[in-house]
């Protein structure tokens, strides 16, 4: 697997990706399997819930991030490897129809103290709709390794 | 919807779920849609990675996550919604054949001050292997609604 090393972040740097249409058959099989609640599986049941229509499972949501951010050109050598989150969370929820893309930004990067060969860097992914409001923010940190000499 | 009120949840108070058994073939297929990464889809590319074999996606652990929670005795009144997390790793990877469940712990119950219908609630949700040992950590916090007058 080519990608990029721990040199080749920066804090600062922006990444983009595609984008992905949010399939409303798709929010309900995926709530079926995983979030059997009504507000995922019924628009009729979600309407009276406090989402006010159907609206995807926020798992659903991370599962959708996850693979705009493995194909963007946001590539770490060896794979996206979350260590843990410092923040998670869905400010405002996914709709049928929706179309995400992701703002990718590298924060902070540090070679690791204890094993010479890798280091973290620390990563705000904001997941947005077409309108560019922010529907998943996360602030993560990625095992990256170093460079081979 | 029945379930629990803000009133009915204290700090303490400890949940346990069902079991869910991990399929191979499920998470490939589950990598393939949203994780498309070696050491997801493939025994064989897995065994040189970082993870030492096939390993399922963080996202796909927190989707079963999600179907135990939602399926335990842990029944806030109108549904799980989660408002963000304050904390979310993965200490150890999951693997075919696993058999996972959860320790659901209440830390704090909190009445909200500007919704006087509504609270947050504070949960470490762990979940374990069969071994026992924790393959996700999370605290995050729920809305729950106050039990109505």
């Amino acid at each position: 697997m080519t990608g990029k090393y721990l040199e080749d972040f920066a804090a600062g740097q922006i990444y983009r990706s595609g984008r992905l249409r949010v399939d409303e058959e798709r929010i309900k099989t995926f709530a079926a399997e995983f979030d059997p609640q009504p507000f995922h599986l019924d628009g009729d049941a979600a309407r009276g819930s406090i989402f006010g229509g159907l609206a995807a499972s926020g798992w659903h949501t991370a599962a959708m991030t996850m693979r705009l951010l493995v194909q963007s050109e946001f590539k770490p050598a060896g794979g996206i490897i979350g260590a843990g989150f410092d923040e998670f969370r869905w400010p405002l929820p996914v709709r049928p129809d929706d179309e995400l893309y992701l703002d990718i930004e590298v924060l902070e990067v540090r070679p690791s103290k204890s094993r010479p060969n890798q280091g973290l860097i620390k990563v705000r992914t904001t997941t947005r709709n077409q309108k560019g409001e922010a529907v998943q923010v996360s602030v993560g940190n990625l095992v990256v390794p170093r460079r081979p000499a």
